[in-house]
């Protein structure tokens, strides 16, 4: 299926908008509270990131979107995370698997040197199952961590993949120099 | 040792962001930036905590301090977090392990039900023995995701304990209703 990811602009937030207020009300993926705020998800999806992007079909509808931000600040800021959502009516058709492999190359362009899922609700075993196909492990579990909206208490899994190994030679420009 | 832990005082921040910035410059332990600025660190540390705390000993020196805050938004915020720091002088007293323990008391009172860290950096064994010690479990391991200063990148631990069974029952006033 054609689609095209771009970055994504103030006037696609419309659009969006009703795509992750859905997703997030459905409260089985994100632990964003259900009932979240348009501005207050303005700042988590397009604000406080890096970048944020959209996918597009042939015709420009929006029909996915993801944002890439450090995971942590400081001397943890070489790890990014990203968040992605497809809207229902899009779902099946590799979507998220497009925008994932989309992020992973902006995220070495952008000077990470890997990826990491905080929360990936283990339940959601489409998500975990597709994210194992594109080269994530997982490294951790949560118990209990998530207060899935029908099925109570379910564990989190932490999921990671190197982009860029520590030792391999980084540019000139790379602020990440302290290999060791 | 005597020691006191209280709520911390706007007062007190002229004693505690010293010893903020020397643990965060010394870049060995936490994620934050270095050269990270004290309105930033009072931000992190007081602003936007659940609440935060100091510990002295029996003239009322402040010798550490602790925050306390949601791990995630919404449906993952009945898992807390919080970030100790020992003035270098207080180190080896038990300090951090009263404050840990004073934490999961409070924890608990805030009607949390589960506390994790997630970035225990795996070079500082010490702190690795001693959460383990006070009941924590390494559930997970983040290859390289910290920049360690002197030694280059290390693994970071996520650690977990569980407060409060999910099958608990809770007090009628608890928002975590949906146990399952």
């Amino acid at each position: 299926m054609f689609h095209e990811i771009r970055t994504l602009r103030q006037s696609d937030w419309p659009t969006i908008w009703p795509i992750l207020r859905a997703t997030f009300a459905a409260g089985d993926t994100y632990t964003f509270p259900p009932d979240i705020s348009e501005s207050e998800t303005h700042k988590a999806w397009v604000e406080t990131p890096r970048a944020s992007f959209v996918v597009c079909d042939e015709s420009g509808a929006i029909l996915g979107t993801y944002f890439i931000k450090p995971n942590q600040p400081g001397l943890g800021d070489h790890v990014c995370n990203c968040g992605y959502v497809v809207a229902p009516q899009a779902q099946g058709r590799g979507l998220a698997a497009a925008m994932c492999e989309h992020s992973q190359r902006i995220a070495l362009e952008l000077g990470f040197r890997a990826m990491q899922f905080n929360f990936v609700v283990a339940t959601n075993e489409r998500a975990v199952r597709l994210w194992e196909r594109l080269g994530f492990a997982v490294v951790g579990r949560l118990p209990g961590a998530f207060r899935h909206q029908t099925l109570g208490f379910v564990d989190a899994l932490v999921m990671f993949k190197t982009l860029a190994p520590a030792d391999a030679g980084s540019g000139s420009d790379s602020v990440f120099g302290n290999g060791a």
